[in-house]
């Protein structure tokens, strides 16, 4: 199954205290394609100025992601610039300059309108119900916002959370949302006002899913070089989805194997600026970080009923 | 297999968000021996002043724990006051009192020197190694130590560290003994210099285990109230310990077991101020947490060798 994919695809400047990259591919469904690309076929809806040049065009092709729905406009791209310090779990934004993403104003096209797998990424969220609206019966959508929605456009943002299956959110993302300081709380509030499940990225901490009924708690993968943590969360949600896409699994099983999944494709990330580990990573590194994500867990259960 | 825990009890203040308490029990070997005694019997070593009135002492006799080494001299008992925000990872010192514990010499009771399990609370690394020079031949030692002794003492510390199996430490105090940001690498750091195992807590984002070849990462239980986390890692370390006294099975597996077993007391602790939730457990309620912890961390491995 494929997956739809609409959110940002823009040039990042980032400085890290390993070192600084300047206007290099970046954006979140940039991350998001190519995450999911090692599992499922992608389509793509984004918008691009004419500054974004051939090189960057056929990395994507590269990677099968159909892109019909990328726009290209008179303009720059969208440029994003931030900075971490040595907690590399909060990015310090620098610059934000919208430039065409200003007005993006999503189409998703025909050949993408029987989409089963959708993830709207970090978009205004009246944008993302126009989305939502034109993709006829999706299997599953999932999505992400960010502290600016969601103190600016709440109304609107609460009427796509009451419509997706899964809100992949970080930490403060989910306090804030919420108004609750305990993870447990927020998550059982957010949960009672229409969302089905709730996943909470933290940074090096791992993720929580908690689905009304069952909670999951799985770690990062533990990294002895973290680079740039750019796009880490956006490359765990493509793992996520396309392992999901792949298999149709979408049982409690096959959701914790995918949330390992997206851990694992973030951890590659990380290792390097923009997209570069990932042009170099292979499957099988990715099973393997797998199996070690199994291992680095386990725990013998106690015999039952003693 | 008993345990032998050297450090200290205190009467506490404590404010957090949710509510504030004045002179309750507390202390590193309060909190170690209390947890340890729901697995194996405890041998205390600590001082107190003579206002620690009876009510406590028949407290930490009901758990079976054993006073010999207790010593009442003319004084009062340390005292500690701190406050914690809702960031409750991290608590602020207000007032620290060591009153009789300023010249504590910790003297091991004949009748402890056999001791199998040794842990050595946060005590002056000088103490530590008299403490580890007065026990025969231990078949485990743990100790713990904090920011001051790692500045201060740091000669005496690393004498201690190469002694023992376990360190059982803080997120900063590990990046501090190393002088690392990155976690991976400050533990590389660590066992390089000679310690055996080390144990990496992380407040509400769990454990993690360095053994040299394989790490290991728990998650904590997530609590939808946290009164307050005065003694939880020392509550952890009671656990962890404990069960290992009780089993004496050290492999890999059974100490993954006691790190369940060290959160699981951990996450009980935090629940009131004091020892007050601990004093209600029961040993049916670590189980049903334990298989919770297992149920909320479980996933499926990948085929073999696909």
């Amino acid at each position: 199954m494929s997956i739809l994919v609409v959110g940002s695809v823009a040039f990042d400047s980032v400085e890290t205290p390993f070192g600084r990259v300047e206007d290099v591919l970046g954006g979140s469904a940039t991350y998001f394609s190519t995450s999911a690309s090692f599992f499922t076929d992608v389509n793509l809806v984004a918008v691009v100025g004419n500054d974004f040049s051939s090189e960057h065009v056929d990395f994507l092709r590269s990677r099968s992601i159909d892109l019909t729905g990328l726009t290209r406009v008179p303009g720059q791209t969208f440029h994003w610039k931030g900075r971490y310090g040595y907690d590399l779990n909060e990015a310090q934004t620098l610059e934000t300059h919208l430039n065409v993403f200003a007005d993006f104003k999503p189409v998703v096209p025909e050949s993408y309108a029987d989409a089963d797998y959708l993830i709207l990424a970090n978009i205004d969220p009246e944008l993302q119900l126009e989305v939502l609206n034109q993709v006829k019966s999706p299997r599953l959508v999932a999505c992400d916002t960010m502290n600016y929605w969601i103190s600016s456009k709440p109304d609107a943002l609460w009427k796509v959370l009451e419509r997706v299956d899964f809100i992949i959110i970080n930490e403060g993302e989910a306090r804030q949302l919420s108004g609750e300081a305990n993870l447990v709380k927020a998550a059982r509030k957010i949960l009672a006002r229409g969302a089905k499940n709730l996943i909470v990225k933290r940074g090096e901490y791992g993720v929580l899913m908690f689905t009304g009924t069952t909670v999951f708690a799985a770690p990062a993968y533990p990294l002895e070089e973290v680079f740039d943590p750019t796009g880490a969360g956006d490359t765990f949600a493509g793992g996520f989805m396309g392992y999901l896409a792949n298999t149709g699994n979408l049982s409690e099983e096959g959701i914790r194997q995918a949330i390992i999944f997206g851990s694992v494709m973030a951890s590659f990330t990380v290792e390097d600026f923009s997209l570069n580990r990932l042009k170099s990573l292979t499957y099988g590194e990715i099973e393997a970080r797998y199996r070690s994500m199994k291992a680095m867990t386990y725990f013998q259960g106690l015999p039952e009923g003693v």
